[in-house]
């Protein structure tokens, strides 16, 4: 395999290693990954996270896997046991079903290999051409608040939405950043505070629930969030606390954008009804890094992600172009190439 | 001084013990207070909290104060001192109002206590009375949803939102509580919870932006939170996330009470832009209980409270009655007695 070097995903050409995010920001610690199952774990415990991200490192471990020479049984079953690490994204489903097609055309190690690679480099690609399209609608000075991480954390590149808007602080466009923590894992407190403050683009952390004060005073122009399952409809499923975002951005009239790679359309999906919802562990709620606040025992709903209806969206932004409500409503996912 | 027992204020008649809420629910401890500027401190820590028992807890300590021999000047520099411990809670500024007053008239040590037990028994007595009227909105098997702690914790009876919820399913009228956590001193998860689960009373924990996916979904049929402080137009402060919330629970067409006693009403306040709002510690939303998850620099917004307009009020529930939106707007409040 080539060298692949990404803020939290690396390779040397043989030894693959992850930055496991869980340890963000107080360690940076990079984990060399044995194998898929390891991967899987890896994944499931969220010290891979970012819907592309999940999907480029699946698809690089099990690169790695044929590289140290797993037979085509072997590499079937891990590639299966990888798309089902996480259910909401479809970016990872996306990235095995591109590599399960190389498997179902007789490739050898070598085209795996190249697959991941394409994988790899075609998201950093990706990133660069939302950013590009997502450009064109800000204007000078703009204050921005994003939810959960969307940077080079959860992608090959410089991200999606914190992609934008890293490109947007460069050029002059966006002038400061709020940034939701993102309760239950906080992702924003310890992830997008940390990209913010290493990359010098001014910032101000706050609970997800101080966002709709901001709204109502005027100091957000534009919102911009990530996704992880787009329907062909424009109904998309985002780190939760996504939809109650728009809700407000709305009653308040605040632009609101998911940016995101064509990679997280699902297009057997006709809407967001259709997108399963990851359901994860009460003691997420309860508290946080081994402290637990809450009774032990206290019972606790944990939906990972929730569903924004297309009507909520000023436009979407991909790598493709910018998709405004009547674009999405006439089924322009639908025909999206890919 | 009588007798006085509360979940979280309690005296013998000498010495005065207040239930140190920053530990709870993992430990339980009463701590002695030790005189008025001992009681400035637990109150700005939030070892005590709560509109309503904050200014009870003032007016106790002040009579206290008294009782133990101080003179009228050091009385009345010492209920200064506790109304300006915090600044947005009316119900403080008014508990002292009320001890000055006595001050004023040249009354004793005996008078000032006898002001703070009434001001203690008719707490416990208002909580009763707003439970009364808010039961009269309630339908039968109600699913609700309340935001920070508004119970037996945070005031001297048996609660204002908190206490109509909990009389609500003594009645069967409620039959499941969701809180949200409320970042970030998460006053659901450890308090709203841990009284909830000392009731018995079936309760669901989840983190504040999750509360927008149970509305959506028409799992909420009402939301009852407390206030700290109504402007004389309806308009009210309460812990920060309520405004949000309040956003959501109108685009949803779930309705929203604030609960509070006429207490909490300041006059003063033609509306809500007049209402102060407390600026606190960056540290409590980079991390929490002596854990910090966010790079130890990072810049914060954390107000305490934020304002709800009266116009997203469905019904405010006081100890005097329920007011609609027309009686709001014609002034109802700036005519209530006290």
């Amino acid at each position: 395999m080539k060298a692949l070097d990404s803020l939290a995903l690396r390779s040397d050409g043989g030894r693959l290693e992850i930055l496991d995010q869980t340890l963000l920001p107080g360690t940076e610690r990079w984990v060399t990954v044995t194998g898929p199952a390891h991967m899987v774990g890896l994944i499931r415990q969220l010290s891979v996270r970012g819907a592309p991200l999940i999907g480029v490192a699946a698809a690089v471990a099990l690169a790695a896997f044929a590289e140290a020479g797993a037979g085509s049984a072997e590499l079937r079953a891990a590639a299966a046991e990888l798309r089902a690490a996480r259910p909401t994204a479809v970016n990872l489903m996306w990235a095995m079903d591109r590599m399960a097609s190389v498997l179902d055309r007789g490739g050898s190690a070598r085209d795996l290999v190249q697959e991941a690679e394409a994988v790899f480099a075609e998201d950093v690609c990706l990133c660069e051409a939302m950013a590009a399209h997502g450009l064109t609608l800000l204007e000078a000075g703009e204050t921005v608040l994003t939810h959960c991480n969307s940077g080079g954390l959860a992608t090959a590149g410089v991200g999606t939405a914190l992609g934008l808007i890293r490109r947007g602080w460069e050029a002059g466009l966006i002038r400061h950043v709020y940034a939701d923590e993102t309760r239950p894992l906080l992702q924003g407190a310890r992830l997008t505070a940390w990209e913010l403050g290493k990359a010098g683009i001014p910032h101000t952390l706050i609970t997800d629930s101080m966002a709709a004060i901001l709204l109502r005073e005027g100091r957000i122009d534009r919102v911009l969030v990530g996704a992880d399952r787009i329907a062909r409809n424009g109904d998309f499923a985002n780190k939760v606390g996504t939809y109650g975002l728009a809700v407000n951005a709305r009653f308040h009239g605040v632009p609101f954008h998911p940016v995101a790679p064509y990679s997280t359309v699902d297009r057997d999906c006709p809407d967001g009804s259709c997108i399963p919802i990851e359901l994860r562990a009460p003691g997420e709620v309860r508290g946080f890094g081994g402290q637990t606040w809450a009774p032990v025992d206290a019972p606790v709903f944990n939906p990972a992600f929730d569903v924004t209806p297309a009507a909520l969206v000023t436009s979407m932004v991909l790598d493709c172009g910018v998709f405004g409500p009547d674009q999405l409503a006439a089924g322009a996912l639908g025909r999206l190439g890919g």
